[in-house]
């Protein structure tokens, strides 16, 4: 199924971080993720305290070995793209702040090998003009209400799933149950058609009817397993009734 | 730009919550994403402590607005789908459990106007398989580590996330047609499951082919409209053929 020793190459980086819970919630995503390490600039607390242990769970951890650093700045040679994190939506608002998309993220991963820093800013204020400076391109989570300033450690599951369904989605096509083609679709739908056609029904219904079978199939992302248990039931159907109604 | 109006109408269930800090932070998440509103069956603890206000920061008003009952069975039929959520993964494993994954849902969410439940299970032990025969299909976030759970509000702000990507990628167009409820997809699955029933099948196959049915079905937002087509044509194969398997 899903490989779980693939691995990208990433650190979380917190610059200030405030709030204990948060960061052990981060330590937890970290471990959910396979995140490299978790890196701290400047925390304001201390990050293995009680509330940060409660909720880092099983993953302590990438509390006790958390790399701590004076700055931004400081870490900057040692990867090879810093990605910033901001709240402020709009592309055109500031030349600094024109974000990507997270679903923009995967793209741009699957093309380097390089070590990667997702840099997220303080729980009230976000990053700095200077910090934004130092990162290579922000990343922005689109939220549709007026209210958009996510929890810290939301945003951070958020970015971590996005950059981490690329690996799924290629290996759930790879190795999971496969995936059902129009070729098969086109079998079912070949099937249930002649039992349509050779039923006692309103004839101007039976396209509708033939319409929301069809459509109803495709938009279920079926299984080949699934197709062929109906496909089954359908030819089974077919030989059982079609014949006799036509006598 | 981003459709900030935009709305799709659904509500955030939580299973038997019993920690105030996920409660506050999920009321959070259900502002950010324009929620319609919380709702708590059998909660463990008062889920407007300090606690969850606290985590909840500018959300109060989802706190205070909701809905608590006292078992999932007794909210099914206010909803046109409920959406389970499992941190088990695999689509073999179980029958009960075959998930979609969160990025096929915005696409089947597209195409309904109808009122969605997301459920999320306990903290420690998730939805119990009766609280999964409720909901119309599963969803499971894939996660690489050994230990895969996420905190429960990460795993709703992945799910919301992705849900309303849907909006923010493109212009979406909610049909104008009404979604299908359980009780008309029972009476579907009903007349199917008596011509199944009726045909000269492998036994052991039948409840396989029922539930690719269901599944399918399920997955499928389907509308009144297309429910109700196929439910004319399945009762019109089962009078014109079980019968005559039957003679």
């Amino acid at each position: 199924m899903i490989n779980n020793k693939a691995k990208l190459n990433f650190d979380i980086i917190l610059v200030e971080p405030k709030i204990g819970g948060n960061i052990g919630a981060i330590a937890r995503l970290c471990q959910n993720f396979n995140v490299n390490k978790l890196v701290l600039v400047a925390p304001q607390i201390d990050h293995n305290n009680d509330e940060a242990r409660q909720r880092a769970k099983h993953s302590h951890y990438y509390l006790e070995n958390a790399e701590i650093w004076e700055s931004l700045e400081s870490i900057r040679d040692t990867y090879s793209f810093l990605i910033g994190t901001s709240a402020k939506a709009g592309r055109n608002y500031n030349v600094l702040r024109q974000p990507s998309y997270p679903w923009e993220l995967h793209e741009m991963l699957g093309v380097t090998e390089g070590k990667i820093g997702l840099v997220f800013g303080r729980e009230d204020r976000g990053l700095s003009n200077e910090e934004l400076r130092n990162c290579d391109f922000l990343v922005n989570i689109p939220v549709p209400a007026k209210f958009k300033v996510m929890n810290i450690s939301h945003a951070v599951a958020v970015v971590l799933y996005e950059i981490w369904k690329l690996i799924f989605q290629k290996e759930v096509k790879l190795t999971e149950e496969k995936s059902s083609n129009s070729k098969e679709r086109e079998i079912l739908f070949d099937t249930f058609k002649e039992i349509v056609e050779a039923l006692p029904y309103e004839e101007h219904r039976k396209p509708i009817v033939f319409h929301s079978f069809t459509t109803m199939i495709n938009r279920s992302f079926s299984t080949s397993e699934e197709i062929h248990s109906l496909i089954g039931i359908f030819k089974t159907i077919k030989q059982n009734c079609s014949e006799k109604i036509e006598e």
